[in-house]
């Protein structure tokens, strides 16, 4: 298949542009630096130095003899999309969007950035679709952030509501945490009327948080990994205790540490978008699959982390801190997820050996860890 | 009350900035006459020619002694914004946005002006109270037209879901039928997400298609009278048939003509967002009421100007010709809409009168209909 991928460079984009072109599809990547150039505003460089595309492109090709082409630019571009587009991909995989929750959070110009670039990329991207290749699959990045923590269960972006006695199919209520995620909520909503509309044919991954530096082609060079943050902007939450473990500070749980997240390991990010790409979505269907494994508290997660940590040799401190973010810490989660699993998704999961894996390879980077970059410097505020 | 009309020079904001000004309000409008430079674009001049907004506004003193703060600008520069709202008004209506859903279905640019416009208006909007006036409140008109045509009845905003035994409450799924529909589905999100957060207190109106030209205040002077367009891309479908059946051309039903709607008179706006104004959402809540008063088939809609065509010699026929929409012709519809009746809401409800009044208001500008105008130019594409 001919596969483009927005967002190439990111913790996502990466690695699933080297497994899609591990597996013989033509491969393209787009991306435009943005989070590289916020990362370096907002002090949130990456663990791990990665090369910029073009290099780590080439350090794939004599790798493996596989090819990925580099496309630098922005999705928000209109001319750019569509000339990409007039080369009818099979698949677009869109991961081209600000992916922090506190960075939106921070202020105007933050949230402004967000909403632009997001919503822009996504628009861009559904017309540069329609207008040059109404074939094309979209398989779009969602969160599981767009339905927040709802009291009753999560089904796969869809609900069958029975009400006064009557009964209709809707799009499953959302409640997102932060500007991030309702940016989110605003994708899907726009690709739920382009759908109906007009006929474009979707896949919305709802993912949860993604933890994980290993994939087959990762480990073949350590400049293929992907970038791997660890700060309060970037870094997800799994990731974060890693480095927090190795770096012998306290483990920093935000308040109580009841929130509960489905989890997923970056081996099984690439494997839902492989899956997702070979069983498109019809043309006119809104396909939304909710993308993770594992449900974890932050508590569980953090001693899952203590654990490994031992195993190791490390002393392992949790200490709770007050929440900078406004969310429920102690509520009800039962998320269905049975749709990848359905299409063939085989599970990774969280084990005592993936995580004591994570652990020796941010050891050998312990140096590069800064701890200022550790604590939650954005705030939620009222 | 301190009030700011975002939106001033439209069909509503024009007559709301004048009712509110003879309550002794004092009223500041702001407008950046987009939907004029629209109408000259797409050939969709309204029927009787309106002043400018400082024309109207010395009219207006002339006749009343009242004032009315005229500022022409854009709502999607934030620095306006920002200095509007550092005169901290008690209340903001908030009408400044693209309004017509076929113009949304032209093409790329027309979507993307009406995204831009639509959200980025309501975004700085947004920050603007919260930055400089965080008690505000923001009286928002949405549009019947979020919800789309459910199979369950239309509750006012909010539905309590009970599902695998579990209850919850959540905002009322959407599915709207147009791109500037469903910009209005993605304010909502944001207002939704933003009075959760961050506080901000809202009420957002869901209105249904306003017909009317008459008020206390645009029958003190023709010059006072809101812009009326009876095309296609901003002629909302009462004003049109009314039109057409001065014409005397048949009255374009699209389709089997069972699309039901909820309709309310101009005089119903004005109160609707008088009594938001004078009952103010809580700080942190967006409370959603549905702003129609009476609910009727477009077939329901032609009967009732043709027989009052009747009562005044016209011989009006009805043709339905092929729908431009993508629409269900016939469907449920029944929509709760209580709370702007508790507020003390007085329906002006359809009646000969009513249409009598306005057919014989609308023949004195015969001469000026452009048939051409009359016939839908904007099909929505497969």
């Amino acid at each position: 298949m001919k596969i483009l991928i927005l967002g190439g460079d990111g913790y996502l984009g990466w690695p699933t542009a080297m497994h899609l072109a591990a597996k013989g599809h033509e491969v393209t990547v787009v991306d435009n630096y943005m989070r590289r150039e916020i990362a370096r505003r907002t002090r949130s460089e990456a663990l791990i130095r990665t090369p910029n595309l073009h290099d780590r492109a080439e350090l794939f090709a004599e790798k493996t003899g596989k090819s990925i082409e580099v496309v630098i630019g922005d999705c928000c571009d209109y001319r750019l999309m569509s000339r990409l587009l007039a080369d009818k991909p099979d698949a677009v995989v869109h991961y081209a969007e600000q992916p922090s929750a506190p960075y939106s959070m921070i202020g105007y110009d933050q949230a402004r950035q967000t909403l632009d670039n997001n919503l822009g990329a996504t628009f861009n991207l559904i017309w540069a679709v329609m207008e040059n290749a109404p074939e094309c699959h979209i398989i779009k990045l969602g969160t599981m952030g767009e339905y927040g923590t709802p009291n009753i269960d999560i089904e796969e972006g869809w609900i069958d509501i029975e009400h006064k006695g009557r009964k209709g199919r809707f799009l499953y209520p959302r409640a997102a945490g932060s500007l991030y995620h309702t940016t989110k909520v605003l994708d899907t909503d726009l690709l739920h009327f382009y759908a109906r509309i007009h006929g474009i044919r979707v896949t919305d991954l709802m993912q949860g948080p993604v933890y994980g530096l290993s994939t087959d082609e990762s480990d073949l060079d350590e400049g293929l990994l992907p970038n791997f943050h660890y700060d309060d902007i970037f870094g997800t939450v799994v990731n974060r205790f890693l480095v927090q473990a190795v770096a012998g500070v306290p483990l920093t749980v935000y308040g109580k540490g009841g929130q509960k997240r489905g989890y997923l390991n970056l081996k099984d990010t690439l494997q839902c978008i492989e899956l997702a790409a070979a069983h498109p979505a019809g043309q006119g269907e809104l396909r939304i699959m909710n993308q993770l494994t594992e449900t974890f508290s932050v508590n569980q997660l953090a001693e899952k982390v203590q654990a490994a940590g031992k195993q190791v040799g490390l002393k392992v401190e949790i200490e709770p801190i007050d929440n900078p973010r406004k969310e429920a810490e102690d509520h009800y989660y039962n998320v269905v997820h049975s749709g990848l699993l359905e299409l063939g998704l085989k599970p990774h999961l969280m084990t005592e050996e993936v995580l004591v894996q994570m652990l020796n390879t941010v050891a050998q980077h312990k140096a590069a860890i800064d701890e200022q970059k550790i604590f939650p410097r954005v705030r939620w505020r009222s």
